[in-house]
C-alpha cells in the first residue's frame, strides 16, 4: 500500500536525489524565494524536463509576464517552448494581459484575471486538450494581491491546489517573498499551508557575493534532506550541488 | 482527591515520561509549532496509540487536508487509518471540501465551514456513534483566519475546548506559528489562553541542517520537564529523545 | 501618618521580605507575564493564604477559566477551594461560562461577561456575604481582549481598581503578557498605569531550560527590592528564594 | 537682555545645577519615562519645594489616581498635602473620578475630562484663588489615550503648555513611555514637540539590578549636563547625583 | 552655464566648507534631526547670518512655537530678532497662535493654519514688503501631523518648496525625526524626497554623553563631505568642526 | 535565436562589463536606492549616452522635480538637455508641476498626473514625434504614493512596463527606498516584481563616511556580476569600479 505514492521526477540535475526521487503524483508544492532567486527557472525547468524526458506534457500559467516574454527568455536555456505548445505537449496560459488591459493573440487567455474559478475552468479546458499531467503557477503572489484578505486567499490557494491535484496535476506554485522579510518562505504567511511541500530558495550575500542555495523545508510523505544545498543557474537551467552544503 | 487527575498517555515514545505519564484526562493542550515541524504526526500518531494500544476511539477535524489525503500519508508510517474507521475506532470529519467549494463523499461532513457551532455538533454526534475518548483540531489556524477579531477568535477556542472537555474528550489542537515570527508560541496570540497545556514543536536551523526538538511550556497540574528535548520523525512516526537536551 | 499604610501580607514563601512586608491594604497590584509563568498560582496562594493564615475572605474572579477546573486543578496543591467556599471563606466567580454559551450551576455567574459594571456589581453582593479582604481578577486580558479601544480598557481597568479599593479590597489583578513581545510588563500596554503596583513573572529560556523568576516593577510607598529573584512552583505553591538572584 | 530668562529651581537635591539653576519661568517641561520610574515623585517634590523654600504655590492634575491616594502616598516622604491645600499653597485637581463615574467630594473636580478647555478653565479659576506659580499635569498620557489622533493630540498639548505659560506658571507635564518601545522619550512621538524641555528618567535593569538615571535631554536656552547621572528615590524624595555618571 | 548654480554661504562657521560653498540659490534643504538636536537653532542661524553677513533678508515660518518665545530664546545668542523685523530685515509668521486657538498680536499671523495655500500666500505678501532671499519652515512634522495621507504631505512639500523656489527663497525647512525610529532622516519617509539636499543633525548618546554631529547626506549639483562631523551649540550659536569627524 | 535578444548598452562606465554588454533591448529595468545615491544621475546618463554615443533618443519622465531644474543640475555634468531637446533626440515630460497646481511652459506636460493611461498616451505621442529608444521614469515612487492600494500600483508598474516594451523603448524606472528600512530594494515591496532587471544603488555609512556601491541584483536572460561593486559621482557622471568590490 505504502508504495501507492509514486514519484514526480523533476529531473532537475542534483534536486530528485535530495527528496527520494521527487515530488509525489498529484500533489501541490510551494517554490518560494525572493525575486532573482530563480522560481521561474525552477518550474519552467520542471515542465520543459516532464516533456523531454517523462513525455508528460505540461501547463504553465504566467500571471506576471506575457508569454512572449518566457518563450525569448528561455530560449538563452535552449528551451524551445514555441516548439512544445507547436507538439500539444506544453500549453501556456497568460493572465497577464487582460489584467493591465492588453489584447492578447494567445492561445489560452485568462479573461476574467482575478476570478479563480475562471483561471480553474481554462485549466480544465487545456486538461481537455493536452492531457496535462505537470502545472506551473508563476506565481501565487500576483493573486494574492488581489485578495486582500488572507483568509479569503488561504481558501482560493486551497481550491487551486485541490482543483490540481483532482485533475491529475503535480504542481508547483511559486511564491515571491520579500527580501530582508521576517518570515521567508511565503509572502501572506498562508501559502505554505495549503500544499503538500515546500521548497525554499535562497539567494543570500556571503560577504559581497550573492549565492543561490536551495532547501526542502516540507515535504510530506517523503524522507527528504533537512540541509541547504548550493545551487547555480548554468546555461542549461538549473543544477543543484546535492553533495555540498552551505553554512549560512 | 488528588489521584483524580487521570493521565492520558500519549503513547509517542519518549513524550509521556516527560509530563508524569501524558496528559490530563478531559483536558485541552495546543500543539503549536512552524509548518513541517511534526504537528499533524504528533496528533495523528496520539490517535492512533489511543486506538491501538489503549483502546480510546478518536476524532479527527481536518481543515486544511481532505481525509484521503491523510489515509495515504499516514499509510507511511503504516498506520492503516481506513481500517480503524471501519472499525469505529477512528472518525475522520472532512471540514476541508465544503469551504473550498468541493463536493466530499466522506461520512462525516462539516458543511458549514465557517460555523464553530456546527462543527461541535458533528463532534456531537460523532461521540453518539463511536464514543470517541481522544480529539484532535488540525488545525485551529485555519479557524482563526475566518474570524477576523481575536477576541472573538478567542471565544470561539475556548468554546472548542470546553465543549471538548465536557463531551470527555481529551484533546489535541494545532496551531501554525509562522517562522520568524516573534512569538514562537501561538499564530494569533490568544490560542494558548484557552487550554491546560502548551507544547512547542520546534523547527530551527543550526548551521545549515533543521532540527526538530520538543518543549512542554505549560501543563498545568502536572510536573514536566523544563528542557527542551530533540525528537525525530522515523518511519514508525515520532521519537521524543527524552533523556537529550537541545542546546538552541 | 505614615504609619496609616497597613501591610496584607501574600504569605507566599520568601515574596513578603522583598517589599517591607506585603502589599499596601485598599490597593490593587497588577501581577504580569506570559503563559506558564504562574500567575494565576500566585494569586490562587495570596487568597488561600489569606484564608488560612490571615482569616481573610476571598473573591476570585475567573474570566478564562470554569470554577470546577480551578478547584481541581488546585487540589494537586493541597488546596481545598471547595471547602473554603463552604465556609464562605472564599466566593469564586464563573465569567466564563456564559461568555462562551455554556449553563453553569455556580453559584457566582458573570451573567453579563462584557459590562464591567455588572462584575462590579458581583463583587458588591459578595462584598455583602462574605466581606471579603482579597480579591483576584484572573485576567484583565481577557477583559482587554472585549474591548477594542485601549483608552477606554484603560477606563475600564481604572474603574475595577477603584470600585475594589473603595471596596476595602486588596487586589491582585493578573495580565498576560506574550512570549517575544517588546513590552514584557503589560498586554495592551495600559495596564500597569491604573495600579499601585506591577509584579512580573518572568519565564525565561535559559541555554535549553526554562527558569522562573520574580521581579517587583514598581510599588508605590514601598521600599522593595530592585533585583530579580528566581522561584519555584513546589507542590505546595510558589517559594521565592529572596536571598538569590537571578542575571539574566 | 539675555537676564530676562529668570530661573525657577526645583530644589530636587542635585538637579538644578546640571542646568544652569534651574527651569526657565513661565516654560512648560516633559518629564518622561516609563511605569515605576519615579515622574510623580519628581513632579511632586517641584511642588512642595516650590511651596517650602520659594513661597510659590502650586497646582497639581491628577488624571491617574485619586488625590486621596496621592496625599497618603507622599506622606511616606513626609510631605503633608494636605496641609499645603489647607493654606491655599497647593490645588490638587482630581480628573480622575469624573471620569470612571465615581462621585468625588474633591474641591477641585474635572467634570469633563475628555475636553482640554474645561480642565485649562479649571486652572484659570484656581489661579484666581491661589495665584499659583507652578504646575503639574500628572500625566499627559491620560489625555493623549482619550484622543485618537496624534496630530490632535499635539495641538491640545500644545493648547494646554501655551495656556500655562500665558497663565505665568512654570509646568511640568508627565508622560509614561513604554518599557521596551522603540521610543524612549515619549509615549505617542509627540509630546516632546510642543515643551521647552525634556527629562528623561530610565529605569534600566543593569544584570539583575533595576537602576535609576536621569537625562536633560533638552532644554532650550540652558546650558545643560549632556549626561546621564544617576539618581535614588530615598525616604525625602530623589536625590540626583549629579557628579556621578551612568554608563548604559 | 555651469556657473550659473550661485552659492548661498550659511556663515555658519565650518559648515560652509564642507558643501562647495554654501546652498544652492532658489533650492529648498531639509534640516532634519530628533528633537533637542539644534535643528531651530540652526535655521534661525542661517538667516541671522543672511541679515548680519550677507544683506539678505530672511522669513521663518513657526508652526510649533510662539514668535515670542522665539525672540527670548535666541537673545540667548545675542541675536536680536526684533531689532531685525523692526528693520524690514525679518519676517516671523505666527502659524502657532491660531492653530490652538489663542489670540496673536503678531504682524504676519497664518489665520488658516492647516491650508498649505494661504501659507504660500502669507509668503508672498512678506516677500512683496521685505524682500527676503531666505527662509525657513520650522517645522514641516507639524504640517505633516494635519494631513494624514503621506501622498497628500508629499504633494503639499512639493507646493511649497517650488513656490519657495519661484519667489526666489533659498530655504531650509526642518524636520523632527523621532528618537529611535529606523529611517533617521525623516519623520514620515517623503521630506526628503521634494528637496535638493538633505543635512541630518545627529544627537547621539555615546556612552553615557550625548555628542552632536552633522553630516550632508544629499545636496544636488555639489561636491560636499561623505563624512560626518561634530559641532556643538556654543553661546554663540553652531560650530561645525569640519575638520574633524565623528566615529558613530 | 538566441542571439534575438540584443543589448542596448548604457554606456556608463564599468556597467556594462558587468552584465554581458548592457541592458536586453524592449525591457524595462527597475534602478532603486535610497534618497542620494545616484538613481537620477543614472537614469539620465543613460539617457546621454544613448543620444550621444549610440544615436538613440530617450524620453524623461520627471515625476518629482520640474525639468528647468533637471536642465540646471544636469550642466554641472557638462551635459546640455536643452540641446538634446532642441535636436528633439531628447523629450522630458514635466509631470510635476500640474500635481502641484503651478503653470508649466514645458512642451511635454502630464496633465492628469494621476492618471497612468494619460501618462502612457503622452509617451505614445512623444514617440510619434522623436522615435525614442529609451525611456525613464524618475520616480515610480511619486506614482506609488498617488494609489494607496500595492496590488493597483502593482497592475499599474505592469501597465507602465509592458506597453514601454510594446512601445520599443528599453526603459528605467527608478525607485526610491527608504534609508534603514528592511527590504533594501523596493519601496512598496511589489515593483521588482514587474520588471526584467533590478539595479540596485547603495549609499551605505562605512565608519564614519558614506559610501556608493551598486549591484546588479536580478537581470533575466543575462550573465552578470554576483558581487557589489564600489562607483563614484564624478564631474562627468558615475563611474563604476567593476574590478573592483565593497565588502559591507
Amino acid at each position: 500500500m505504502i508504495t501507492m505514492l509514486e514519484r514526480v521526477p523533476t529531473g532537475i540535475p542534483g534536486f530528485d536525489e535530495l527528496c527520494s526521487g521527487g515530488l509525489l503524483r498529484d500533489r501541490s508544492y510551494l517554490v518560494s524565494g525572493p525575486s532573482g532567486s530563480g522560481k521561474t527557472i525552477f518550474a519552467m525547468q520542471y515542465l520543459v524536463n516532464g516533456i523531454e524526458k517523462y513525455n508528460e506534457p505540461g501547463v504553465f500559467v504566467a500571471t506576471e509576464e506575457r508569454p512572449q516574454h518566457l518563450r525569448e527568455h528561455f530560449l538563452t536555456f535552449g528551451w524551445d517552448l514555441e516548439k512544445y505548445e507547436d507538439e500539444n505537449m506544453l500549453a501556456i496560459v497568460d493572465a497577464t494581459s487582460t489584467k493591465i488591459g492588453l489584447p492578447s493573440d494567445e492561445r489560452y487567455i485568462d479573461v476574467r484575471p482575478f476570478d479563480t474559478r475562471s483561471l480553474l475552468d481554462q485549466i480544465i479546458t487545456i486538461q481537455d486538450e493536452i492531457g496535462a499531467r505537470r502545472a506551473v503557477v508563476d506565481s501565487t503572489t500576483s493573486i494574492g494581491f488581489t485578495i486582500s484578505d488572507p483568509a479569503k486567499f488561504r481558501v482560493e490557494l486551497l481550491k487551486i491546489s485541490t482543483t490540481m491535484e483532482i485533475l491529475g496535476l503535480t504542481s508547483i506554485l511559486t511564491c515571491e517573498v520579500v527580501e530582508g522579510g521576517g518570515d521567508k518562505i511565503s509572502r501572506f504567511g498562508v501559502e505554505n499551508f495549503v500544499v503538500e511541500g515546500t521548497i525554499v530558495l535562497y539567494y543570500t550575500r556571503i560577504e559581497n557575493t550573492r549565492v543561490r542555495s536551495i532547501e526542502i523545508f516540507k515535504m510530506r510523505g517523503t524522507n527528504h534532506s533537512s540541509k541547504i544545498h548550493p545551487f547555480e543557474i548554468t546555461e542549461n537551467g538549473i543544477v543543484v550541488y546535492s553533495k555540498e552544503e552551505v553554512f549560512a
